[in-house]
């Protein structure tokens, strides 16, 4: 019955074994000599390979990449990259060199500029821009890595590893390809003998190499707070009142503006006025943002589970493991694929910013020239289908009688009516649709889509777009706070006093708040150095925010 | 500045390291004796803790769940459990006898009858009924376990273990409690000096206890091709030349119904006939059902990734390495969190059934005085918000000229217009929302949301209700299918063949499908032996599947 013409069943495994045959030229063990890496990836790597590149958007496998780009281009050359984020040039590098010739990735913030240009140009081959946990998905689907290059604090010589407050979405990356077969490389900062604990079992990892310097990590969650500006102190009492407070947020995830910013350091100073400590924002899925320490102090927040860590927050956190997820060695833990999850399923809200809104409140960090991806905002930023239990925020989006009707999850857009540079944010079509035109893509990338919308915010007011019954009104909602952008002026006074009336408008009167109040007296730390005496000397910022 | 109250960070950690003292009087290393499990119960677990009880859908902690059933109800009881699946007797025993009172649970397939009767008569207080992931990601945010209780095939003596083929969701249960200062409590089958390979470092366990016997483990995922009939035949041809076919759905996932039993079964025979191999059903996310096993022979499938387990396939998969996830050891890796993302949002499609349809396309499985949960389906039956890319099944979904317009995933509902009792499948309205009432649940249990479905497949034919403008149309394309149902009696001649036209129904001459052509001589096997025979008798079937 068996008709089979399938000769073999264990290719991959047998490949494996005969590179793993190869490798010993290089190696009896686990560990790659530093100055013999680039052999080594000419060995393990074979021309067209699926190639998973640790470009975390924190923490880069910058001695990998660096090292891939001095492969012999005969033995090694069109690969397939797999990339959450395209952080640095090399990155880019190895599409010039036709090293690598294919790419799915998630986002390309710091190098949206160039990707765009190149993949206009067709070096680059884009297959799809993805969420984080999108492109996750697909390694264990139909793009199942050959190789996997991530990067660790430690190794033992066993190859298990320590990734502590930096794990973020190593353990994933590594898993697509220890069990199917690929080879698992990791660089480490230090090999030693005795770990502060196990993240990942030397079981899962093929070759370890000690790097000549360590992993870069950026801190891309630090903001100081000097540059909050009056307007961003005004729309985060907003935020807090006609949000927060009337809804009852309890959990949530907020973006990395300024926006977000402000309400952090909002709530120990003007939250706690309203007396809201204990019944809003105490549960977070956050990267360890230094700005949400006063709050942290005030007794405001019962946990925070991150995506990854933060540079110069790793004692903070270590002294706080009521808050914190930390391990039995007391550092802390990060996942990006769980806290990702968490934050689609079991939050409350997702607050966030971007660069361009049309009408129908769509909206896009994608503009012209610029290729930034995705990240993980339309994951936090969507109302999850799969979503069942319910909070009382979440029952608050309920509009409906229907017996079958469900809650919603709240995604809030906060923006200014312009961007620096007096750009107005509301236009009538996003760049996104063009630049899918433009780069071939077969869809406009959009960053998160205005039926997922609950409110938008602006310096004019709220508008509560869950409550509107169709996509004029919500355009008429997202008009009356479109300031003097070419959609704020086609706002009419009339119907601008009715959405008022039927509550999907709150101007500041409504709130009773006061433009006056606005002041950066407000912010419960107003610089890096307040932000390190809430901290009690724990947080440690990076030299580049160090103004004293 | 730092005006706080707190005068403790280490709450957590302080009382989890007075625990450890105390349980010195039970074991001096992380080993319990098997016969004190009790007692260490005693000291571990408080009054009103968060449990996380392993009742995986197919593994259960069942030594530790009997060994709660035993503990001094003075000293623990009002627990609050988080459970995957209430799978057991035991499970709800502990609510009756007030060891337990809350649940956070996903699903309860096994005790649904009981856990309707218990939730309604106030004996279990019910927060809420979740999908599997949005009950791991409230582990992070409000409700990270003060004790995990799981199980595990071996440990080393420092912890370590090896979870093997079931590895299933027992990683994440123990991430949520190891890095909160939780406690881990592991059974295991056999403590041994080397494991075949480390899933889970022993960094992460605090006690690990050898089991009287092995972990219960149920074959969830085993259909006997004998009870195939010819009517889920037909479906399955239906299924396969007009949607498989029509949309070139190269990876998917299916439920456990016969229906999707009979395609797997169809595809080297009627699939092969229609000349599809290599261009459908080449990416699975699927747990290893028997029935997958002659399209595996024949060459279709490159890859399939398992949720979990499945009692009998371990020597077959061992030996197919190329196409499932095994690790260095040979045996299978399974991961429901990873499993579960990757079917959300890396797959083309979800085929699953039903007990009951209201004609907007509304479907559950709970129906009076039942109440199953939901386990996985609304996860991987809904059209994902965070989804990004693109392929051409999912492109094909798109009905809209919009350039900001996306793709959609293909969720589809195969159900015959009658359940086994001649209870009609398609109802005015759902029971589920006569349950909410009833069980005082926020929410109707609602399974699969009709917006999400794109197909409905009876054994009258297919409605492409992603094609319908509306939901009135969308009736008259189900009424159309729903045989002699209340709702298929309402079905119009006219409106039918206009139905037909546009493309949102097709009967079978339209698919040029013969119903005299459905016979079960179409199965690649037509029982578990010639399952056995496919498998070169490398799967082995459960003793209850045989009838040699």
């Amino acid at each position: 019955m068996n008709t089979s013409t399938i000769t073999s069943w264990t290719k991959r495994r047998d490949a494996k074994n005969e590179t793993k045959e190869k490798m010993k030229a290089i190696t009896g063990n686990k560990i790659i000599p530093t100055e013999n890496i680039v052999g080594a990836l000419e060995y393990l790597i074979k021309p067209k390979d699926k190639v998973v590149m640790e470009g975390n958007n924190q923490k880069q496998a910058s001695f990998l990449s660096e090292a891939l780009m001095h492969v012999n281009k005969n033995k090694v050359h069109g690969l397939h990259m797999i990339m959450s984020s395209i952080s640095r040039p090399e990155h880019l590098d190895l599409f010039e060199e036709g090293i690598a010739t294919n790419i799915d990735f998630a986002y390309a913030g710091p190098q949206s500029l160039r990707t765009a240009q190149m993949i206009e140009d067709g070096t680059m081959k884009v297959g799809g821009i993805h969420t984080y946990i999108e492109l996750y998905g697909r390694l264990f689907i139909d793009l199942t890595p050959n190789i996997t290059l991530v990067a660790a604090d430690k190794a033992d010589k066993h190859g298990n590893l320590y990734t502590g407050p930096n794990t973020e979405e190593t353990p994933t990356l590594i898993e697509a390809a220890a069990f199917r077969d690929g080879f698992v490389v990791v660089q480490v900062n230090e090999i030693t003998d005795e770990l502060p604990r196990v993240d990942i079992p030397g079981s899962w990892v093929d070759y370890i190499v000690e790097a000549d310097k360590p992993y870069q990590l950026e801190p891309l969650f630090t903001r100081d707070p000097r540059h909050i500006s009056e307007i961003q102190i005004l729309m985060a009492m907003y935020a807090i009142k006609g949000i927060y407070q009337k809804h009852e947020v309890q959990s949530l995830n907020h973006g990395i503006g300024f926006n977000t910013t402000a309400i952090e350091l909002l709530l120990p100073t003007y939250g706690e006025s309203l007396g809201l400590r204990g019944k809003i924002c105490k549960h977070w899925a956050l990267n360890p943002h230094p700005s949400l320490i006063p709050a942290i102090e005030s007794g405001w927040v019962d946990s925070v589970h991150c995506f990854g860590g933060e540079v110069g927050m790793e004692k903070y956190i270590e002294q706080r493991p009521d808050v914190f997820f930390t391990g039995a060695d007391g550092s802390m833990r990060s996942n990006r694929t769980l806290s990702q999850l968490a934050g689609q399923y079991a939050v409350d809200m997702f607050v966030g910013s971007t660069l361009q809104m049309d009408s129908y409140g769509n909206s896009s960090t994608v503009t012209n020239g610029r290729l930034s991806g995705f990240g993980g905002a339309p994951n936090m930023g969507h109302d999850p289908g799969g979503r069942r239990h319910a909070t009382p925020a979440w029952l608050n989006m309920r509009t409906s009688e229907d017996p079958l009707a469900k809650g919603k999850k709240l995604v809030v857009q906060m923006v200014e009516t312009h961007q620096s540079g007096n750009q107005p944010v509301f236009v009538d079509s996003l760049d996104a649709a063009e630049v899918a035109k433009e780069s071939g893509l077969p869809n406009a990338p959009v960053m998160i889509y205005g039926n997922d919308v609950t409110h938008v915010v602006t310096e004019e007011g709220i508008a509560y777009l869950y409550r509107s019954d169709s996509p004029e009104e919500k355009k008429d909602a997202i008009s009356a706070i479109a300031g003097i952008t070419p959609l704020g002026r086609q706002a009419d006074k009339k119907t601008t006093e009715a959405l008022r009336k039927r509550g999907i408008l709150a101007l500041p009167e409504d709130m009773e708040i006061k433009r006056s109040q606005a002041s950066r007296s407000l912010l419960a730390a107003k610089n890096i150095d307040e932000l390190v005496e809430w901290s009690d000397g724990l947080y440690e910022p990076p030299e580049k925010f160090k103004t004293w």
